[in-house]
C-alpha cells in the first residue's frame, strides 16, 4: 500500500475572516477526510481576493495531493473561486449546457426567477469532472492538475455536505489504492483519561487498524480505521477491534454508528421497548426534552415535558413536596427524586427523567456552581446522581443535558437486565 | 490617522485538523480583531508540529503586523506554540517566578497536585508582556519582534476569552494611533435584504462611520465602526448613525450592547415591567424556555414551561380543547392561541408564548415542513403569527425558537404603549 495522500482544507469568505460565522465546513471536511484516510497539516480561511486566494492554491498545490475549497462558487461578482482555480491550474472554461439546464430547473422549481447572472456557475473549466447539486445552485467540480486535484465546493453546509458524501468520497476512494473504512465506536460515562488508560495496550500496539480518541461533551467517541486491499478485507480487520472494546466497555457503548447521536440511540431505545420517556427540568430548563425532540420520529416516545425552575413550580407542576424542598434545598437528590415521581397530570409517562442544579454564573459555598442533581425513575425504580460539572453556565447546562440522557439510557438498559433476569 | 493594522490568526492543535472540533476560536478573535479596526487576510490552522507551526508563523510575520497563535501553551510535550514563536523571533526563555508560583496557586486552590511538567508553563521569552491566566494555568504572552507583536493565547475558550478582553484588547489600542469603536445595533423582525434596502443609502454614502451587516438567525446585526482621535471624538461620530437607525428600525432595535443577547433583552424587559413568562412548546420542545434560562437571573422572570409535544399533552397539560385540534389541527393558529391561554395551574404568568409547527423532516402536503404558528398571550391579549422557515429540522426549531422570543418582546413592547395611551 503507498503512503498516505495529504489533503488541504481552504475555506473561502470574507463571513469568515470578518468572524461573522463560524466555520464549521473546516472541521466537517477535516473529521470526513481523516475518515478517509487523508492527512490533514493545515486549514486555510481566505477571503474573496483573487491575489490572496492564487497564493492560497499554489502552496496549497506545493504540498498537498488534494486540495478541497470551499465558498465562492455563486453567481456573484465576489464568487471567484472557480475562475482562480481554474486559472492557476492552467484551464480554460466553457459552458456546460447541462448544468445551465438544471441551474434553470431549479429556479423554475422554486418559483424563482432566473438572471442571468446565474449562467456563471455553469462555467466549468476545462477537463473538469462536474459534482451535481441538487441542494442548490453551483454544481461543484474537480480539476485535475499534474497527478493532484483541486476539488471545488460550494459554501453552505447544506449543499456541501451531501456533495461530499455523495460525490467527493467515492471520487477520493479511487485516488487510494485499497481502501481505507473507519468505524466509531460511541461511549458515555467514561472520561476521556479514564478511558485512555482502559485501552492504553491497544494505543500502543496499534499498527493496522489504527484508533484514536475523540472527546465530546459527556461522551468519548473512539475511531478505529483500517487500510486494505478492498472493504471486506477492511472490514475483518476493524472487527476485532471493535469486538474488543464491547468486551471492555460493554453498555457504556451506545452505538457503533457514526450516523447516530445519543439522544438518537435512547430514542431507539424506548421505541424498541415501547417505553414513554417525559423530561422535568430545572436548570437545563427545557434542553433535555429539546434535544430528545431533535430525532426525528420522536413523537412516539416523547409526549411531554416540564420546566420547573422556580421552587413553586416543582410543588405545582410536579408535586414535589415543600417540605422536602425546605429541608434538603431545591438542589438536593431528594428533590430530584420527587421530581422524577411527576404524577399522572399529562400523557402516560414511563420513565421520568429530572434535573435540578446549580448553573452558575454565581459560585458560592450555599449554591456550588455545577453541583446538579440528576434522577431517573424506570416504571418506579429511581435511581439518582450527583454531578460535577465545569466551565460556563451554558456549558455545564449541556453537560448535565448529555448526562441526563446517558442515565436515562442506562437505567432503561438496568431495568430490563434485571427484568430478564427475574423472568 | 495611519493605515490599518494586518493580523493574521493561527489556530494551532491537531485536534482541529482531525475535525475534532469545531474552531469558535477562530471565528471570535476575527470578529474582535474586525470591531478593533485591524484587517485579517487569512487564518491558518496547523497542528502540534513544530516545523510547519514554524513555517507558519515566519510567513504569517511577512505579512501581517500582529500575529495572534491560540493554543499549545499547556504543560504536555505536545505543547510547543511558545517554545516555536520564541525560536522564530529569537528569543531565550526564561522561568518566571511568578507565574509559577499563580500555577501553584491555582493547582492549590483546585485541590489538584501540581506535578513539575507544569513548570513549562511559567517559561516566557525574554522581553515578552506576561499576560495573567485567572481561568486556568497557562500564561498568554505577547512576543514583541521588529515593529510586530506575536501574540499566545491558551487554546480553552474560557480561558482565551478573558484573556482577549482584559489584556489584549488594551494592549492592540496602544498599537494603533487614535482609537477605532463599534457600536452593534441588532435588529430584529426584518429580514437582510429588506433591511440592506432601507439603509442602502447609509451604505453607499458610508465613509467614517462605516457601517457593516452581518445576518444571524431570526436577526440583522449592524456594526458601525468609527476612527477618531480619542474615544470622545469616535462616540461623536458614531452617535448619529446609531440614532438614524434608531429613527429607522425603531423597536425592531433590541439592543445598541453588543454583549447583549436577544434573550437577555426579553428578561430585562419582563424584570423592568415585573411580568413573568411561560413557554407552552411543540416543535421546539424546550427551545424557548432553554434560551430564556441560559440568561443569568432569569429566575425572576421565568418559573416554569410545558412541552407539549402530542395532543394529548396539549389538552391535558394546558388545556388545549380536543375540538379545537380535531377541527384545526395540532398545527394551526388556532390551537397555538389556545396554548397560550394555559391555565393557572403553575406560578402565576402574565405572558405565554406558544409554539407549534412542523420541522420536518417530512414534507407533506399535509404537513408542510417549515410551518409554524407562534401565540403570545400578553395579560389576555392573545396575538398569533403564522411563520414558514427552511432548513433542517434543528434549523426549523432554532428560526423557530427566535421568532418566539421577538413576538414576545413586540408583544411586550405593545402592551406597554396601549397602556401608556389609555392612561
Amino acid at each position: 500500500m503507498s503512503e498516505s495522500k495529504v489533503v488541504e482544507i481552504i475555506c473561502v469568505g470574507t463571513e469568515i475572516l470578518l468572524g461573522n460565522i463560524v466555520n464549521t465546513n473546516a472541521a466537517y471536511l477535516a473529521e470526513k477526510c481523516a475518515q478517509l484516510g487523508l492527512v490533514n497539516y493545515y486549514q486555510i480561511s481566505v477571503g474573496d481576493n483573487r491575489e490572496r486566494l492564487t497564493e492560497c492554491i499554489k502552496t496549497a498545490l506545493s504540498r498537498s495531493d488534494i486540495v478541497i475549497l470551499s465558498g465562492g462558487l455563486g453567481p456573484t461578482e465576489d464568487d471567484l473561486t472557480k475562475e482562480t482555480a481554474a486559472e492557476v491550474a492552467g484551464k480554460s472554461m466553457y459552458l456546460h449546457e447541462e448544468s445551465k439546464r438544471k441551474i434553470e430547473e431549479y429556479f423554475a422549481k422554486k418559483g424563482l426567477e432566473f438572471t442571468e447572472n446565474n449562467i456563471k456557475q455553469a462555467l466549468i473549466p476545462e477537463g473538469a469532472i462536474i459534482l451535481d447539486n441538487p441542494n442548490g445552485t453551483a454544481p461543484g467540480v474537480i480539476i485535475p492538475y499534474e497527478n493532484k486535484h483541486i476539488v471545488l465546493l460550494p459554501g453552505p453546509p447544506i449543499e456541501l455536505k451531501p456533495m461530499f458524501e455523495n460525490k467527493v468520497i467515492p471520487f477520493v476512494r479511487t485516488l487510494v489504492p485499497g481502501v481505507i473504512l473507519s468505524q466509531t465506536v460511541k461511549i458515555c460515562s467514561v472520561g476521556e483519561s479514564v478511558l485512555e488508560t482502559r485501552i492504553k495496550d491497544l494505543i500502543d500496539n496499534q499498527t493496522n487498524p489504527t484508533i484514536a480518541t475523540y472527546a465530546k461533551t459527556g461522551e468519548v467517541h473512539v475511531r478505529v480505521t483500517a487500510k486494505a486491499e478492498n472493504e471486506a478485507e477492511a472490514h475483518k480487520l476493524i472487527k476485532p477491534m471493535v469486538n474488543e472494546l464491547k468486551k471492555r466497555f460493554g453498555n457504556n457503548i451506545y452505538t457503533t454508528d457514526e450516523n447516530v447521536s445519543l439522544e438518537q440511540s435512547l430514542v431507539d431505545l424506548l421505541k424498541a421497548s415501547e417505553l414513554r420517556i417525559t423530561t422535568v427540568e430545572s436548570c437545563t430548563g427545557g434542553m433535555v426534552a429539546s434535544r430528545i425532540i431533535n430525532v426525528p420520529g420522536c413523537s412516539e416516545v416523547i409526549k411531554a415535558g416540564y420546566v420547573t425552575y422556580s421552587d413553586k413550580a416543582k410543588r405545582k407542576l410536579v408535586g414535589v413536596k415543600k417540605s422536602t424542598i425546605d429541608k434538603y434545598g431545591a438542589v438536593s437528590a431528594e428533590t430530584a427524586v420527587e421530581m422524577a415521581k411527576v404524577p399522572e397530570m399529562g400523557p402516560r409517562a414511563d420513565i421520568v427523567v429530572a434535573v435540578t442544579g446549580f448553573a452558575g454564573p454565581d459560585d458560592t459555598p450555599e449554591e456550588p456552581r455545577g453541583l446538579v442533581y440528576i434522577a431517573c425513575n424506570v416504571c418506579g425504580n429511581v435511581k439518582v446522581k450527583e454531578c460535577h460539572f465545569r466551565g460556563s453556565r451554558q456549558k455545564i447546562r449541556e453537560s448535565a443535558t448529555t448526562e441526563a440522557l446517558v442515565l436515562a439510557r442506562m437505567c432503561l438498559l438496568d431495568y430490563f437486565n434485571e427484568k430478564t433476569f427475574k423472568e
